[in-house]
């Protein structure tokens, strides 16, 4: 296949209607709306959103293909040589709220960057970038090990890079501030063009395929779990550092912002409600403590044996 | 006077006290609790908070002073002689977030930055900075108009300075990514040095005794309104923007988190719940939607006339 943006871009269209389809169908009551808007030169944004759902607070499946004419030099300080030629960008990124604070909060990201007219492949730029991860409440060593084993198989076929991709993953969904990771993470990637277009694009449309297959049971498992105020307070406080780490730290959010996209869409992943409470500390040993003390900590999760039951 | 942090750190102590009494007063339940904390070479931090009161639903008043031995050369780009030198830096940073959405949200900031030992006072590198400013769900022309009035009479013995302080606020206080003010505004001045130490200390300390009179009288008028689920969604829908601004675009906070200083300090300000709603429009003409029509524009408040009776 010779490098260009046809075969990403309907890998993309297509994740996001399954996806939306299947999330649609475990919310059992909320519909994803959304308008399809042109954007210059035949480009296209569809951001779809489910709000207030009956398991899902909100949910966001977001499509954009941008086109340009001419890469700002400020896009690319490390390649200035582009500065000036064509450039495509699509993208799908998604995120997922549950109102069942069992239920883990999923993220998932893929892009695809192309500078460069048609021609020869050798004289056009491109990288693929992307991943998923999970950030839960109230953690299952179960559900957990079951993301980064399906992370994993997401991987396998793709040559030995899941080990990278999970440490890439702790790294960058970390927040300095509180010394602390987002979630429990999963396979984060950038840049990305080890083995060559082909070889990179199957990489990116099995991590595509596999997010549902990673959440989709964990969603199954917990969201009818019973679960009251206290549970709901912590989910909330847990997600002002989701919030934290979106706006103050996350690069692709200030970027967002900063390029002058559609600020609802850059912003869509916010959590839906959230709480910042001053000096919270969770009672040592309870559930909320071991959130911190056993999950939000990199591990190797492949080898973690569930001995707990839980 | 001859400069010196001294003057200074007591006046931050003296507003500290005066206005957590008062706010305490105006909540009628709640009490502040905060523990004082030594920091290196004599410093103090001293944190105040209010959670969960009748009337305010978080309000903080933080007092810090820094002491440090050896300016980092990261900390004075612009000086970079003073890199090495003993400073200085003492602040008070108070934020209210009332209950009621009648009641506007209330931020003010005043610190004292020093460079170097005891000696001449040419030899000293100083610079104060600070002002207060508001922010309003559902703002009454007459309080914006009381708030810069007072505003304006606290500058007024101190030159003719208000209406550069007041532009400043404006510019300040905005969130680029929504072109949009935060508030309604205020006075706000940095790296001020006019007129001299004692000039500069007095305008510092009439901005500090200003704001309780610039406050107080609205949250009475406001704080018996009766109010319900519409207008607390709308209340926490904006406190996300407020989240955004602190989070995203604040200066003070990015060098903050990125100092390593008291993260729970630093974040003290954001909102005790904040929501984010997708694609939310106010409906025109709706009290929500005069919030942005009226009142998030910069105007010159001294020659509005309140002709609306609201």
């Amino acid at each position: 296949m010779s490098v260009g943006i046809e075969p990403v871009r309907q890998l993309f269209r297509d994740l996001q209607d399954e996806i939306e389809a299947r999330l649609a169908d475990l919310d059992g009551e909320g519909a994803f709306e959304g308008q399809a808007t042109s954007l210059p030169h035949g480009g296209l944004s569809w951001p779809r959103v489910l709000q207030d759902g009956a398991n899902i607070e909100k949910a966001a499946v977001l499509f954009t293909h941008a086109i340009g004419l001419s890469l700002p030099a400020a896009a690319t300080d490390r390649n200035p040589h582009l500065a000036g030629q064509p450039f495509q960008a699509t993208a799908i990124s998604l995120i997922v709220h549950p109102r069942n604070p069992y239920v883990p909060t999923a993220h998932m990201n893929l892009r695809f960057f192309l500078v460069g007219s048609t021609g020869p492949d050798r004289d056009l730029h491109w990288h693929f970038g992307g991943g998923f991860d999970l950030t839960p409440y109230y953690p299952f060593t179960e559900d957990v090990v079951h993301w980064h084993q399906t992370a994993y198989e997401a991987c396998r076929p793709h040559g030995d890079v899941y080990a990278r991709l999970k440490a890439n993953c702790d790294s960058y969904f970390y927040l300095p501030h509180r010394n602390e990771p987002r979630g429990v993470g999963g396979i984060f990637f950038d840049d990305w063009i080890e083995g060559g277009f082909d070889a990179s694009l199957a990489l990116v449309a099995s991590v595509g395929k596999h997010f549902l297959p990673a959440y989709a049971p964990i969603f199954e498992r917990r969201a009818k779990m019973p679960w009251g105020e206290r549970e709901e307070a912590f989910m909330l406080f847990r997600r002002g550092r989701y919030a934290e780490f979106n706006l103050a730290v996350d690069r692709g959010t200030r970027y967002g912002l900063q390029s002058g996209r559609n600020v609802e869409s850059v912003l869509a992943s916010l959590p839906p409600r959230a709480r910042w409470t001053y000096g919270y500390k969770p009672t040592p040993d309870s559930p909320e403590a071991t959130l911190t003390s056993r999950f939000l900590r990199p591990r190797d999760w492949l080898k973690v044996v569930d001995k707990s039951g839980d």
